[in-house]
């Protein structure tokens, strides 16, 4: 049996994890992402913990397939960090500087994209080949596989789907400086405010009046227990998703879109609802693409990094 | 020296080709497109000029690496034709049905695909790994390389990029029956209209006025030659495909966008005056991704499905 290890590098700590060739977890840890000095420490920190895990195992080099990385930021094929802002990184060669310090092979993506491969390898069921993963978060992160492999991109920036431009109107504007993108009406952040915008823009009684402040999870609970208002503030939120999911179907034609993210939590209601939106506005012979809701959580990003290493 | 066939099934003719494996042409050939009784007759046809050729130049199965196939519809990666409504086909097993008819291997894909394929690996200079190629024609096609690789899809309608929605305020329709897609501004029928638009909105003078009616190269010329509406008309519809691009970027982001069929015969003019959109919707990470016209022109399509061999 060989083993390989799979990291999430995150802006406050680091999640490593040992992988058997089966995909089989066997240790998971955590490090802190020391992000002083333009993150200089972060790639010698996760080296060291690494080896110092190898020898405790009393791994030979010959055991193990290599390190995969994951990092919040624009990475090349090639393992080049162009820039990842919440690690102070710009142009840092990450599988070049870890194979030295490691000796081991390295590859290395964006983590949105490790984690939607980690998601797609890591799921019970169907193995998707073609598929687009959504992550309902603060933002909306995305990420692509066609035919069994990541789209990447020329500079490491393939699926920013959560800034595609969904309502040209828009008077506001997203955290990217743009206006109308898909990440201010289906993040958690954006079912807030256009519940928000709805609350302003009525009369109508609903629950929502009577919080002094609501959460995305608030305002699908209402939807949930029958509060009109709610319901319509995520209905559209669904409904600009449902919007941005055919323009995706025209582009790569997936067989499924996972959601995933904090929003996804309100399951099985979202599922259905984004699923009618997404049917409605796809052409006929993309209207079958099935939405589904993600299942491996957290661990996605340690998983789809080890995932790299057996592409 | 090892050969192969490229095969581009249209409407009214199948265009043949013999490639040498350094994708040099040695003989280019046209047989009519047999459409009646569903097309049935199509692949038999194919099968028979095939193998008078091979047999005419005496090649033996040994020296034919196989048969490349770009058809007008859906083709599943496994050579499948879901769909091709000009030929009459409903789920025609092209790679097996014309495997058994000659006894060479055979690989099949969409033609905006195939064709994609053939531009890009067909064209002179810089090799592009992750390309977008967008045929600007009676409508707008597409085809996407990412890696390296043609993105297919699971039904094999990847890369149907004239058919996203840029202008959700649309009252016309699209063929395609939905309102606002790209296809009705970038086509040469919707510059066309884009123009005609203008003209019934104004009373300013234009030489288009003095045109009993006028073509897309028309409004390019009179926009090239200082006619201050036919530029805006233009300017227009190139405004529509730059902010389809920026949507293909975020989606993709490739390392260039290649501009093909009879709109892009405008040349220079056009390519400036969509890159400058294309860079302006475009977020700053992505607004250098170029912007190149088409050069292989109408043998895209069989070298491309000759290609399709090589991968």
């Amino acid at each position: 049996m060989r083993y390989g290890f799979g990291i999430d590098i995150g802006g406050t700590t680091v999640k490593l994890a040992l992988y058997d060739e089966d995909r089989v977890p066997r240790e998971k840890w955590e490090i802190p992402t020391d992000t002083s000095e333009n993150g200089v420490r972060i790639l010698p920190d996760i080296a060291s913990s690494v080896r110092e895990h190898a020898s405790r195992r009393g791994l030979e080099s010959s055991d193990v397939i290599g390190i995969g990385v994951g990092a919040p930021g624009f990475v090349t094929r090639e393992g080049v960090a162009l820039r990842c802002v919440n690690l102070g990184w710009q142009n840092v060669d990450v599988k070049g500087e870890l194979e030295r310090l490691t000796g081991y092979r390295v590859e290395a993506g964006n983590d949105a994209n490790v984690a939607a491969l980690g998601e797609i390898r890591g799921r019970s069921g169907k193995r998707y080949r073609d598929a687009v993963m959504l992550t309902l978060g603060t933002g909306v992160g995305g990420g692509i596989l066609s035919d069994g492999k990541l789209v990447i991109g020329a500079r490491g920036i393939a699926g920013e789907l959560g800034h595609v431009t969904v309502e040209p109107e828009e008077t506001a504007c997203c955290n990217c400086g743009r206006k109308g993108c898909l990440e201010q009406y289906a993040s958690a952040t954006g079912v807030v405010n256009v519940a928000s915008r709805i609350l302003r823009g009525t009369d109508e009684p609903s629950a929502l009046c009577s919080l002094p402040s609501f959460s995305c999870s608030d305002v699908f609970d209402l939807a949930k227990e029958g509060d009109a208002l709610a319901f319509r503030a995520v209905d559209r939120s669904m409904e600009y998703l449902g919007k941005a999911t055919a323009q995706f179907s025209l582009v790569l034609d997936p067989e499924a879109f996972i959601i995933g993210g904090g929003v996804s939590h309100a399951g099985e209601f979202l599922r259905a609802l984004l699923e009618k939106h997404s049917r409605n506005y796809a052409i006929p012979e993309q209207a079958g693409a099935e939405v589904v809701l993600a299942e491996v959580g957290n661990a996605a990003g340690a998983l789809g990094a080890f995932c790299l290493l057996q592409d």
